[in-house]
């Protein structure tokens, strides 16, 4: 591996690649993101390496301490550890520890991971195999379960650990553990004599390694990443190969179908989302991944597909999706519903890599409009305001009983969204050779590469709470590219300046492309219409049907107990009702919207009457979804009665 | 036990009850229920039979065949048996083969039923225990797991199918058997020295009990059920003491509190119907039972509250609860979902269970409403028009999968909504020493002894197609008692006269009770006003607001697919829309009807828009809701949109 920069060296791979996001460190966050990335550096990354701890995991991962077996956490009746996971929580753990650390320096912090990275270094097998729960707890069994047991997930999670911790820190102790494991993995599978055609169960791996690749200049590890995109689901399926070399029978799946990890076909046949919600995405942004890096065009009808699957038939309004808990999956089209929603934050957040990674060839609306509902909804409600308290599953209707939780079982989440939440600044641009992309708008410095110019950026906005956002560009030198402004989807109209001079420019494919030489100080001024609307969903959601969910720009409103008296379901809004943005008290932070509704009541408490409820007029407070139960418990409801 | 008529010896216990129902064979059926009563004896009383034995069940109770070992029936992943309960299918399946017989004299079932008392003769050991999975497939482990083997539950079912056969046939074998069993049980369990103080983990045998005490006219059978109620509960729990005598913690009970089996405080101190719906209506029809046979008021505090949330917070409209899949059973107040509603028929056929024995003591019609509305919809929907298929759980909504089943893993509902329509007749009638009460009204023609003289009474009337009722009394000789008639709960008025003669009577509890000296010839006639309405629900049930649900008379109704387009939660009934009584071609049996509606719509397929559905009228036909899925598949919906 090149030693030098890892951009420079990552440019080398370059001309493969169209858009590429910016590295963590390259913007600097304020406005609306700048608290929440600060909660998570002062907060969140030491909690997680707390309660990973308190877990039990180090003492899994250290040959020095005793083994602690198996550990069935929160054991309440429940029997099941989710420990072959462990590893995986610790690297997106130290992944967001190393976010944190280019957000404010903090020694103590960097020393706890450092323990870790020493144990890993000292669990590490001669030929570079590394997994705490085959060295440890289950030795011998390398290898041998691919489906269930996450070996491969937890590769990729190390490796996105090991690349931002190198970043942060400098230090490649752990990146260059994670390619001696890396290049364990490329010896034991592909399609070379003696290799095993095996894929990651839970895809996660592919995305990892073109990071890797990326960083490292290796092209090894891209081609590794493309591998397990071609091989999986080929003839004949290695998942029941593989079982049947455990001496089972591939039948006895415990979902029943390879759909659950989407290796049932190849992936370039596979036209619908189908199985567990976060395998499904992550596979996905692999797939666009590779799709750029190779410019291989033959996956596009399978990743077009699936896009429109889940986007027409198969997305909750929050950018959640996967509405059940059995699966934690997809079910069968439009059933999206709400109060039994699983819509996992981990899957919200996979969506949101998965649609950044669809930005890699253009830009293209499409994809950043489903990236930022899923980011400041579905994604972001998985963690609580203060940064020590996680959902798990994101319903968008509750009766009162679901809560953040302190931890979890299977604590994937916590780390998920941190690690999201704590890069956010590397979402908001996408770079080409001479094009620069506006995704995503948040008041951010940012320095870029343009053209072989240094070009400094500037973003001042208060968005969300409006539409208005000025760009400054600096560039060391006068330099031509592309600035690319993207036009939400639900902007119902828009208006865009250069130094003060009005552009007649119309979007295409729903971004504004300004083309000039761009000068120290140069100005533009986009301001897009952002008003309160209400949300109607198709005819085939039958939960949602005679109900709206309120929107303003990119946030989807909910109303709470604590802000209207319930049941919320009492209260009914009427087509074209008044919605005015107004405080509320106790999130200062957040704009929140006044709704002129109708209240209805019953004279009694009888459970079924036959004379249709009293009426009177009400206004009820809503405020962001991804902020609800960080106050008083009661119920929630995004979807809220409407009437003609 | 008495050789005599059996009526006559339940007379000699007589004083202690009040209200008894009429038996099978002294109702001869006709009308709306006519129909079904022969479905069942023509056709589902024969599948029943030839299902169990397909099942292998008789292979498990016949000591002269190769034992089955464990049997998983319909494979598929799943590896759970439930062949612990096979006993009391077959229980079930010969009280229904005995109704059967009633209506309608068949050889070859009789032959059928013969062969399978056979067995369970030979199987009986020496000291009159009985049980095919303890005697087969576990031997030597009876009565060490009274919480979860259903062991008393399956002696209950036994003794109802060898007293409905020895009322049917005569033949005394079976109920001899069943005594000896009874007899069994009675020197195991009590509070004597020795015995064991337990109680059935699923209750049932108390109901069997108070059946087989009145058949018998034996007072010790009377007695074990009443210690059955009495010791439900008690400190130290019976079912906490058994899980440590088999070396398991109480707490790893898989259902985690002995809420799910009422057995978790004594049953006077219960106050709320909590656990597993069939087990929960099963005990506290017992626990009615007792306190009828017993005058034992202690209970009242208990069944009154319990009836009373159960109706007033629990309770679906179609007569159902129990809305969850996972414990088949009761979760928190107002807790009703329509798409996931489990409301198992068993459920709905235990609720007419316990309704019929709250009117042992008076008559009030809270307790024959509730009967009625249970018994003509979320129990009679359980089976399908043609007697061979069946509901196990029983939606208010479907999107289009739901299905009667040919059988199910836990075949417990096809026999159990069999028996009870097949014996349909005696849930009309409660009779006294000097009191006849009509609760429920369908044509027929019965055979009553009232006060010392034989009345001969026929109804006539094509309820529920309307509310005319004309009631014929033929008495031997004349002789005064009190007739009352139920006014439901559902009726906006009425109208009754006798002998031409209009009564100015208003009702008492829900019936008006006309005492006079009666005469041969004299005719009552009763009209009751039946017309469609819209009900609503309470606003804690979260699911049905902005939603209406339509009746008429007893019948709930539903619009179907295969009448209306999908999705049908596009459409929208205003508050007071026309409702008009209507033919269904294909179901001429019924009363549908048309309901004036809005049908909404989207111009284009997208999953979100921000503009209102186009709406235009439309008319909606609807079917009873018992009778939904018997044409083609397609949506369900009870609960519909409306507006005020």
């Amino acid at each position: 591996m090149n030693e030098a920069n890892p951009f420079k060296t990552a440019d080398a791979l370059r001309p493969k690649s169209k858009f590429r996001p910016l590295a963590v460190n390259q913007v600097e966050v304020g406005g609306f993101f700048g608290p929440h990335v600060d909660v998570i550096a002062t907060t969140t990354a030491k909690l997680l390496f707390d309660r990973c701890i308190e877990a039990r995991m180090l003492e899994q991962v250290d040959p020095d301490v005793p083994n602690p077996g198996i550990v069935i956490p929160f054991d309440h009746g429940n029997t099941v550890t989710t420990q072959m996971f462990w590893d995986s929580d610790f690297g997106k753990s130290i992944e967001t520890a190393a976010y944190a650390l280019y957000r404010r320096r903090d020694a103590e912090l960097e020393a706890r991971v450092d323990a870790v990275i020493d144990a890993y270094g000292r669990l590490q097998a001669e030929d570079g195999y590394l997994n705490s729960w085959y060295q440890r707890i289950q030795p011998g069994q390398r290898w041998t379960n691919l489906r269930d047991r996450h070996e491969l997930y937890n590769a990729g999670h190390l490796i996105e650990g090991a690349i931002a911790y190198y970043h942060a820190t400098g230090k490649r102790k752990f990146l260059d553990i994670m390619c001696r494991y890396a290049d364990c993995i490329d010896r034991t599978f592909g399609r070379g004599d003696g290799r095993k055609r095996g894929y990651p169960g839970h895809p996660e791996l592919e995305l990892a390694l073109v990071k890797l690749g990326r960083v490292t200049g290796e092209q090894p590890y891209l081609d590794l990443a493309k591998y397990f995109i071609d091989e999986r689901g080929q003839a004949p399926l290695y998942f029941e190969v593989e079982a049947e070399a455990r001496g089972e029978t591939p039948d006895d799946f415990h979902f029943g179908t390879l759909e659950y990890c989407q290796a049932h076909k190849p992936v370039r046949a596979q036209r619908e989302v189908v199985g567990h919600a976060v395998r499904a995405a992550y596979l996905y942004a692999g797939m666009a991944d590779v799709a750029t890096e190779f410019s291989d065009d033959s996956l596009d009808p399978a990743l077009e597909a699936l896009w429109a699957h889940l986007t027409e038939k198969n997305l909750y309004a929050t950018g959640g999706f996967g509405p059940s808990k059995a699966n934690e999956g997809l079910t069968f089209d439009y059933d999206l519903p709400n109060q039994t929603a699983y819509a996992e934050t981990c899957a919200a957040v996979a969506l949101v890599f998965w649609s950044s990674r669809m930005l890699g060839r253009e830009p293209d609306a499409r994809f950043a409009d489903v990236m930022e509902r899923a980011l400041y909804n579905g994604a972001l409600s998985g963690i609580s305001r203060d940064g020590t308290r996680f959902f798990y599953d994101n319903p968008l209707e509750s009766y009162g009983a679901h809560h953040r939780w302190r931890w979890h079982r299977c604590p994937c989440c916590p780390p998920n969204i941190s690690r999201l939440v704590a890069s956010i600044g590397t979402y908001f641009y996408g770079v080409a050779e001479d094009e620069l992309a506006l995704h995503l708008y948040c008041e951010n410095t940012a320095e870029i590469d343009m053209a072989g110019a240094r070009v400094a950026l500037r973003q001042e906005t208060q968005y969300p709470r409006d539409g208005q956002i000025t760009v400054t560009l600096t560039p060391e030198t006068p330099v031509e590219f592309t600035l690319s402004l993207r036009v939400p989807g639900w902007a119902k109209g828009f208006a865009v300046s250069v130094n003060g001079e009005t552009l007649a420019a119309s979007p295409e494919k729903g971004y504004l492309r300004i083309r000039r030489q761009w000068s120290a100080g140069d100005t533009v001024k986009l301001d897009l219409a952002m008003e309160a609307e209400m949300l109607y969903a198709n005819p085939k959601v039958a939960p949602d049907q005679g109900r709206t969910a309120i929107l303003r720009g990119p946030l989807v409103y909910c109303v709470e107990e604590t802000d209207n008296n319930a049941p919320l379901n009492a209260y009914v809004v009427k087509d074209g009702a008044s919605i005015r943005v107004a405080d509320i008290d106790d999130l200062p932070e957040t704009v929140g919207l006044a709704i002129e509704a109708i209240a209805e009541s019953q004279p009694d408490d009888a459970l079924y009457v036959t004379t249709p409820p009293r009426r009177a007029p009400v206004t009820l407070k809503a405020i962001p979804y991804y902020l609800w139960d960080n106050r008083a418990p009661g119920e929630m409801l995004v979807w809220l009665r409407r009437e003609a």
